[in-house]
């Protein structure tokens, strides 16, 4: 049995059921999926809901959504350092191994439910408090409309649910490139089986999303692969004053994210928003729906996301998909998102993003995507790119600039989302009860003063006009109070929640990076029983060097970035909110001026 | 059994019993009266403990008490008027009705239990909306320490409990007065029963408000009375620019209320506050004690109490007799009371108020006191000191003006109790949830600055020490918000209570009115009946004009007092809230400056 929250119309021909607000139904089958559940009315009708949409018996919050542990692209076997050399390993994983064939990689995703921290946890959780364990928001009520800052939850409600989790209508086009037919066969050359794992991934990921103990496959795929990338992918890492950094393009990328328009196909019975995507390099509109971003999003974490955090794309939300309000936040985030990816040096110069911001045709956009999506350094390979222009780093000082982003970053999650739990309850009070007192103190005035206007006492008015002014502004008040948070908690929320988003990458980041430290730790110990030569050891030490120039480069990255951000943010909010008491205060003079001195 | 809300220390030799917070007691015995319960501890241990000290079972609210009927200085029979001219009426009974002997009187507040509006909701609630009858504060937790602005409940908290109610201490110097023997009795000459009645009323009272179906007195005592008051208690009535008023003083008396100081008696056992109270016309500071203050209230509600509503003294409270908060608040509505009985004409000049604020020595104010007592021209009786100098009203003309009157302060009262209630939550809100919000808004950004502090990037400072102040900023804020109440909203508290207080004599005052009118409807079927003579007819009718030029009279002072109480409390309440508003501006003005432009 489940009550339902908000109107939902079914759209025809869809298999969906209408339902309004405040019916009960009975839900006949939850395993839909794609954030649907089969539900059967008082009439007998059965259809589809949104999930979203309806609050199962005593479930408190049905905003959060229980995050899907993602694997993002992963291969199809395990591939732990032991296993690949163990004598029973077969033929065919040494031979990926060493040929440095990495066309699946693990991120590490799904290592632990829905806590990315707790795998790294004991290491680093120390002294500092852990906000995990204790969500402040447990209560909602589920009567009020969606709301734009849902309580923090424990896992990461942003985090990436994989494609075609909530929205069948995500699918159809990667049927469309099944349809082309035989092409991974064609191009798979020798590294065959993987190759097209790699290119039919996002069919692939939604079957292996039911292996719930799937485990990563490690660095070492990196940190003992024989041949190095060279040319055009190369990615230097300097010295810059604050320590290790990214090549900084002269003149930043910016994309300007506008215009979203309706669109449909199958004859009006599919439709979908299509954004218009102007690069400043270019100046040139390109059009993307959400499930290009989705598939950008995808290549990106692929690609980089063992050194990069990749910040997921904003929800997929199916909640008032088509509404005026969602389609401007929605823009709003993949704006915050775009401009946030055009800002790192090393994705916005990328052949793929560069290929979504220019793409000049539609063979163009087709001919790219078939190409990124055969590309080879991937996962931890992507290592393999960076070249650090400054002598190699003992592991001792690798293990310390882990340990250290490890606990900053953790730090900055908790204080990040303590912010959000007391914006989300401030929120609430700024455009629930607290206007709602003010017009009550608005209204008490305005009947007192309509009561004394009665009073057929002489002279009265002097008083009454001057008191039903007052009542008057504090009505306005109300007002003001209602529409401030709009105006300068939204930002400092947003911020927070991008945030929120990107630390959330770190623990699968950072956990690269100690996972490969622990095998440079064992060199020794594998060297004495044959397992890696001499050579291998030095080889592993020396690209954990790398691996840690590329974090610090990164780390380097994220706190100017951060520094800007916040900055930028709190100086917004302030001057906002000074402007809202300056104008309270304003109206209220106005208001006392009304009364004479007696 | 019940729960024990704060702690109590027993005093010595009292018979109490010392309790704790959170201890549950049984009561053994709860018609101790005074304000005090007997009660059992755990330990077997009995003793008296203060009955708002704790909570007996689901008794919601402890707080607000529940008013006794309080029946002013009362007969001791039903003069009703059939029953005085019946055939069956005593000899005694005409006497004293037509010798104008008036020692005892109704003033009509026991009519209807807690409602004291009801006796005429009947003839005037017409369209207007009632709160009396809804009251949204309804819930409130017996933990919270006791509050100045309980709920406005459907009774009035305020309103004149009788002396000796709620603490026996009071009733000491009755009995000492009772002590000087055979005063009454040597006094009372022809009058006999019942000016011992009167001289000993405060005795009476208590075992008088136990027959709760007591009845009021007419206004047929001063509408038939032979004879009027002459002399210097000659209370004349001009007309004005705004109609009726009665005769101001060239030089408003003013008081000062100050210097609470704690006295005690009987060896220490029993202690009391001493105010010294100092009329700008002698600028002498006489001494009184709370219940010395009682003893005027009730000389005055005696006196003048069918004519003008005097606004009950401020509550007993047990609660906390001794500590400093309490005191002031006493002391500052005792202020306001007295302030408000300066500025009434009749009041001010009166012989009895004159004695309070005047009287030279001990025995003076002994002397003045028992003359005070003995006064006859008390209840309706008043009215026949009140000279209009203006022709006779019409019936109908004296109708229609009670009728506005009973209209507009029931109309008042509403909207008063709407302020009330709407500043009692606002008073919750601004004092508790608010700046505990505020408080962690400010944690919450220093938490995340000093977060960022630990990052070990360089030129961090920049942005954290600003964030910092911020975060400081705001809990500086919440210490605003938290003390403002007491700034502005607590002035508006305190008038509202006043005029509730107020308002809720008024019932009582028009009452009397209304039953004039009555009186004098039946004037034809009385002479009909041979029950009054055709003189008497008219002696009503003009008397009855009197009361109303006395009514309007002092509608006219009420709406006066009125329209500069409220002009002055609005001013206040705005230019505090605008320096509040302006300040928190400030605030953030320079929590913003600090942050650099980027």
């Amino acid at each position: 049995m489940a009550q339902v929250l908000y109107d939902f119309t079914a759209e025809p021909g869809n298999n969906e059921l209408s339902v309004k607000e405040g019916e009960t139904i009975t839900i006949t089958n939850q395993s839909i999926g794609g954030g649907w559940v089969e539900a059967q009315n008082s009439r007998g009708e059965v259809g589809l809901v949104p999930e979203d949409y309806i609050e199962v018996s005593y479930i408190v919050s049905v905003d959060v959504k229980t995050p899907t542990p993602s694997l993002g692209n992963v291969a199809a076997s395990d591939l732990s350092f032991f296993d690949a050399y163990a004598p029973a390993s077969t033929p065919a994983q040494n031979q990926v191994m060493h040929s440095c064939n990495a066309g699946s990689v693990s991120l590490l995703q799904a290592t632990n439910g829905n806590d990315p921290w707790s795998a790294w946890n004991a290491d680093s959780s120390g002294g500092s408090t852990n906000n995990w364990a204790s969500n402040p928001e447990g209560t909602q009520t589920g009567k009020s409309a969606p709301d734009p800052w849902p309580p923090v939850s424990h896992g990461h409600p942003q985090a990436y649910q994989g494609p075609g989790a909530e929205d069948d209508e995500w699918d159809d086009e990667w049927d469309d490139m099944k349809s082309t037919g035989g092409y991974a066969e064609s191009e798979a050359g020798e590294s065959g089986a993987l190759q097209r794992g790699g290119s039919h991934a996002t069919s692939m990921k939604i079957s292996l999303n039911k292996f719930p103990g799937f485990s990563k496959s490690g660095p070492e795929l990196y940190l003992l692969c024989k041949q190095l990338v060279k040319g055009k992918d190369r990615l230097p890492i300097y010295m810059g004053e604050v320590g290790p950094v990214w090549s900084y393009p002269e003149t930043q990328l910016d994309c300007v994210v506008a215009d979203p328009k309706k669109g449909s196909k199958m004859y009006g019975l599919k439709s979908y928003i299509e954004y218009q995507v102007t690069p400043s390099t270019t100046n040139r509109p390109v059009n993307h729906r959400y499930k290009h971003f989705d598939w950008l999003y995808e290549r990106l974490l692929e690609k980089f996301g063992s050194a990069i955090p990749i910040p997921s794309l904003p929800d997929k939300q199916v909640t008032g998909r088509f509404e005026e309000e969602f389609i401007k936040m929605r823009m709003e985030r993949l704006q915050g998102w775009m401009t946030r990816m055009c800002r790192h040096p090393v994705i916005s110069s990328s052949e793929v993003f560069q290929l979504f911001v220019t793409y000049k045709d539609e063979k163009d956009w087709k001919m790219g995507k078939r190409k990124a999506e055969k590309d080879e350094t991937v996962g931890v390979m992507v290592f393999s790119t960076m070249e650090p222009e400054a002598p190699d780093l003992d592991l001792i000082e690798v293990e310390q600039k882990c340990e250290q982003f490890s606990r900053f970053t953790k730090s900055m999650d908790d204080g990040v989302k303590e912010i959000l739990t007391v914006g989300h309850e401030h929120w609430k009070r700024c455009t629930g009860p607290l206007p709602k007192e003010y017009q009550r103190i608005g209204k008490a005035f305005q009947n007192l003063s309509s009561v004394f206007t009665s009073s057929g006492y002489q002279g009265e008015s002097a008083l009454t006009d001057a008191m039903t002014a007052a009542g008057k502004t504090y009505e306005e008040i109300a007002q003001l109070v209602a529409e401030q948070p709009r105006k300068d908690l939204h930002h400092v929320m947003e911020t927070n929640n991008e945030y929120k988003g990107l630390l959330g990458c770190f623990p699968d980041t950072i956990g690269v990076h100690k996972a490969a430290i622990d095998k440079v730790k064992e060199g020794d110990k594998l060297v004495a029983a044959s397992k890696i030569t001499q050579q291998d050891k030095v080889t592993m030490a020396k690209r954990a060097s790398t691996m840690s120039y590329a974090l610090q480069a990164e780390m380097n990255h994220f706190h100017s970035n951060r520094i800007y951000d916040y900055n930028r943010v709190m100086q917004l909010y302030l001057e906002e909110q000074v402007k809202f008491y300056e104008t309270i205060a304003e109206k209220l003079r106005q208001a006392h001026s009304q009364f004479t001195t007696m």
